[in-house]
């Protein structure tokens, strides 16, 4: 798929949210590839609002099935590791997290990236859920057949810091604005 | 305005700006009037998401021209006090914050109140505008004609710590739930 069309699903996505957007911000919306490009599976877009050294929100658009891969936010110096709320505003997210494994997870990982994807305690957010993350937690997430917006409330973000499990994943291609 | 049509036009603005909110939330809502008695001039609604050590996120709802009256968030022990953005998703706020003063501003404030108004630099936000207040920084703000729905992204929130310009307001009669 090519960028942009995923940057137009995207703002359909955000416009079936109810959520606005100035021309601004879409424009640098942020096209996430993780580096595999191969968006369309394994990838997210994101507005940031904002990102101070104390605080940040952003909005996570995802396409149908779209996956975040697993990852964490470790500490960084003085810095105790990203904290994250994610609340789903629309469509349907599978949430990932450590704890017993579900049994007949939602989720669907592309086979050859399956191991990877270590945490399969599913938590299941619709339009009005949230999940808090503490630091250095192992999370990822899919989105559902409608695809999902989903808000993050969160100290800091040094997405540069982040540790994914999957070791082809290049960390500073992350950020692409198309 | 008794509390109950409070609630359900703040829950009706909430609809409005898109925003799904939950039973135990739409329980929880917080009515707040500050003391004052007077919920309809001066008080907003508010859903709190999540508010831990770190991080806050709150929708703030506003009737027609409701204000929230002028205050500050103090530095406490070693807290540094907090930080907070506004982000304006339905509806029209007009924030005011130190600076020069706006000739002909919006906003129209309680004739016997308004020497508690200090600061009337204007700051007009539509939906998908937003700014960021440091902490310590006396503001104030009215919602338009429409009312208004505003998400608040924040360091830990501490409603008893707050510092109100106007004597009367009672910060600890502050949180009211219906």
């Amino acid at each position: 798929m090519d960028p942009e069309e995923v940057k137009s699903r995207s703002l359909d996505l955000l416009s079936k949210a109810g959520i606005v957007i100035r021309p601004d911000e879409v424009q640098n919306l942020e096209l996430a590839d993780f580096g595999l490009g191969d968006i369309e599976h394994i990838g997210l877009q994101i507005v940031v609002y904002v990102n101070t050294e104390r605080c940040c929100a952003k909005e996570l658009v995802m396409l149908p099935h779209q996956i975040c891969p697993e990852h964490r936010h470790p500490q960084v110096g003085d810095y105790p590791g990203k904290e994250e709320t994610f609340r789903c505003r629309y469509g349907k997210v599978y949430l990932y997290v450590p704890g017993p494994r579900t049994q007949r997870p939602q989720a669907v990982v592309p086979k050859n990236r399956e191991r990877w994807f270590t945490v399969w305690h599913e938590v299941q957010l619709e339009p009005g859920g949230q999940y808090t993350l503490m630091p250095d937690t192992l999370h990822w997430f899919q989105a559902g057949p409608e695809g999902a917006v989903v808000s993050e409330f969160s100290t800091k973000s040094i997405d540069e810091a982040d540790i994914f499990t999957d070791p082809e994943i290049i960390r500073v291609a992350r950020k692409q604005t198309y």
